[in-house]
């Protein structure tokens, strides 16, 4: 994501709170008190030689061979064109041990450690694609898998039951409540949902708690998946994208939400409180920036109640700069931000104004269920999890038809999911033409951070 | 739908602005100043022996056949069973001349002429199904295709073109706009859905007004359907439903609209503007009416930012009646009405209550554009309209199951969509069985006012 509205403000050291043991932070700036997490690239890639990357290179990165991911999966990514100093995007990869706990049992700080029968496991991906910095992107990847394990224990007697009770406890007050919680057709994927949704939520205040101690700025994106009992759980807040791709078909896991995607209810927000535009901004979405010629003419124009698009006689008011501007990719809140949904920016403010973005965003993700038991899946069923930097540069159908071949050519070579990961972040990024990078040696490639996650869903059961 | 927390205030006599001439009003009261509209079924139903209905027979009336609609539309209807004096339903069935109008010309009110070729033509179809009294449904269905027309001849200019232009005048302020317009895909049927989008808000402004100075009451929901330029846009605000039913296949034209699909959306207004609940509600779903001992106890419950189900602990604030509560069709909002959306209610409070309902209720519809040059239609595809007496008796595919072999068996019948109107409104009806209204004489019929339009769109260019 564009970071150019971004004030950049370093003030780094030792990790912060929710920071894991301190790492190389290359370039980073002298130490301040509290502490920043340090930059780092996602843990399952050390020793697989990311270091310090040439000036004007863009290397491909897989895990290494000899720590395969769980399930086999595979992952590759790849730094922007120049446009930042850091890989802004951040990846996170493991299992999640949901433990039943007694009443008034101590939390245990020492969670992360490998499943046991006394457990719930769960599987865990997840993209995080930061702007303004790569510091809420490394937040989130460290914290938000710990948010979704405490949430879940919270719920772990609803999500063992075929059917949620009304009561956690499990009491009964009213002989119906069986009955009642049938009726609104309450099932165990309901109870993980708000358990995700929820943990979104709490990761988010985690990170403005943080980002405000220790003078940090910026934001991210967050696409989760998380299997758990024959289900797969997608959560997403912001551009990037799941999709499953099978031999005949193509599923999207996901939906992005993007100032455009999201129009309407961030012209509402405006409308219910035309304070947050301070008057420096017109919530009105206008074909282009209006001019002082088109005051008194009826130009197109859509507002939050509109799916269509109306005529309004132009007002001197409607020549301030639009909520919603510019179009399909360029599209932005503010002027400032290219996606409506994600984790941090508490402080952000619009350059030169008083006026924060953080309103318009939310931080709730989207949640799709995909449920194993009514899909038959095949050996080359995959989920492909990338950022936006993928997408910008490859359809669905584009990468289904990669997906497909490269996995029939490589039937036998064991690390094909990490290849095929390795080959789909080489094709978006492309490669150099002078100062270009280019598909084909003509269409522009990926000038953004790529990273890509290829689960292969066939494997599910090989694990844990 | 449910009347009973409706206070009925009858004052009715002479027709109000926007009514039509006066007509028989059986059964309403003494006249007043200023005047309502008279109570009346559709005017295409005039010499079919509508009359008054003897009590506790339920006959279905079609359209007389010497006067058949355009396109060979279909329709019947038939009175609730005994639960309210009047048929709450109202249809409508017309063309719309869509005039070019000159700079300055005065208005012309006598615009229900049959369209000549200096008039764009649209066809158009509607239903309305009335709560708390006929009122509100009569002045839809008289004025609802008024505003449509007057709202598409603002625009008249810009419907014509292939590409909407940038300015409604033509003038070209920037050389590019052309170009603004084409980025952002703005097409010619983006400009008429705005249109109805805006028709829909005029007409339910008009009903505030009219009622509150006739001190009428209710509201009603809104599906409309008009063909215009090669596409059939369904314009829908409440629970009735559009479906196109084909050979092979069955295509929803439209989506329904209740407390429990737009839950999100009500609860998240109560949460930015908590008075509106006046300390009466929670805004908090529960799967049953809390009590006493759930106090402190942690149960289900759903927030507006949730679409799953999380736990939630019982404070005494929780013991309110919640804002959507019930299930099924028989979720309420406030207690009050079965749908989010519609024309109307602009008086209407939660009954012994200060609690106003029309803040939750939206009055602009979803919008869905059909476009018959990407649509391979064949001679028995028909749109089956209908309000929610049919729906909730008959399911989609068992409808269609019934169209398909209703219009097979009755090729050469020159009446059979209107046959097949009243076979559907007759089955879902069901028979008398001591004072059980049953289908097969075992599960339950439907007690709503039922109306159906069906739709030959073979047929759409007979006419006109």
């Amino acid at each position: 994501m564009s970071s150019r509205w971004f004030q950049k403000r370093w003030a780094r050291g030792a990790p912060g709170p929710s920071a894991p043991p301190a790492a190389a932070s290359p370039g980073r700036g002298a130490a301040q008190q509290p502490a920043a997490s340090p930059y780092r690239r996602p843990k399952f890639l050390r020793g697989a030689g990311v270091g310090e990357s040439p000036a004007g290179r863009r290397p491909v990165r897989c895990a290494p061979r000899d720590r395969p991911l769980q399930w086999e999966t595979g992952y590759a990514e790849v730094i922007n064109a120049e446009k930042s100093e850091f890989n802004e995007d951040q990846a996170t990869c493991c299992q999640i041990a949901i433990r039943r706990r007694g009443t008034g049992e101590e939390e245990d700080q020492d969670w992360l450690i490998l499943c046991s029968n006394q457990y719930l496991t769960g599987y865990y991906w997840a993209l995080f694609d930061g702007h303004g910095g790569p510091d809420a992107a490394i937040i989130a990847s460290n914290y938000l898998h710990y948010c979704i394990k405490q949430k879940l224990e919270e719920v772990v007697e609803a999500i063992t039951e075929a059917q949620p009770p009304m009561h956690l406890s499990g009491c009964c007050i009213c002989p119906s409540d069986p009955q009642f919680v049938e009726e609104k057709q309450i099932r165990q994927e309901d109870v993980v949902t708000a358990a995700l949704e929820s943990a979104f939520q709490e990761c988010d205040e985690a990170i403005g708690q943080e980002m405000k101690a220790t003078s940090q700025s910026g934001g991210c994106t967050a696409l989760a998946a998380l299997y758990l009992q024959g289900k797969l759980y997608v959560a997403n807040a912001g551009d990037s994208r799941a999709i499953l791709v099978q031999r005949q078909s193509i599923l999207p896991l996901s939906s992005e939400f993007t100032p455009e995607t999201e129009r309407q209810r961030i012209q509402q927000l405006a409308f219910l409180y035309p304070k947050l535009l301070a008057d420096e901004f017109t919530r009105f979405e206008f074909p282009r920036r209006l001019k002082g010629d088109d005051v008194g003419q009826k130009v197109l124009y859509r507002d939050y109640s509109m799916t269509g698009w109306g005529y309004k006689t132009v007002e001197k008011a409607d020549l301030k700069y639009p909520l919603i501007h510019g179009h399909g990719k360029q599209t932005r809140l503010l002027g400032t931000l290219a996606v409506s949904r994600g984790l941090g920016d508490h402080q952000l403010k619009v350059i030169d104004t008083d006026v924060q973005v953080k309103p318009f965003l939310s931080c709730i993700p989207q949640v799709k269920v995909f449920d194993f038991a009514v899909h038959n899946i095949k050996e080359d069923d995959v989920v492909i999890m990338a950022t936006d930097g993928l997408w910008d540069t490859l359809s669905n159908e584009e990468l289904a038809q990669m997906v497909r071949s490269f996995l029939d050519e490589n039937r036998t070579d064991p690390y094909r999911f990490s290849e095929l990961a390795r080959c789909l972040v080489h094709t978006a990024r492309g490669t150099k033409n002078g100062h270009q990078w280019t598909l084909d040696g003509s269409s522009p490639a990926s000038y953004d951070d790529i990273s890509v996650f290829v689960i292969p869903l066939h494997n599910r059961d090989k694990d844990g």
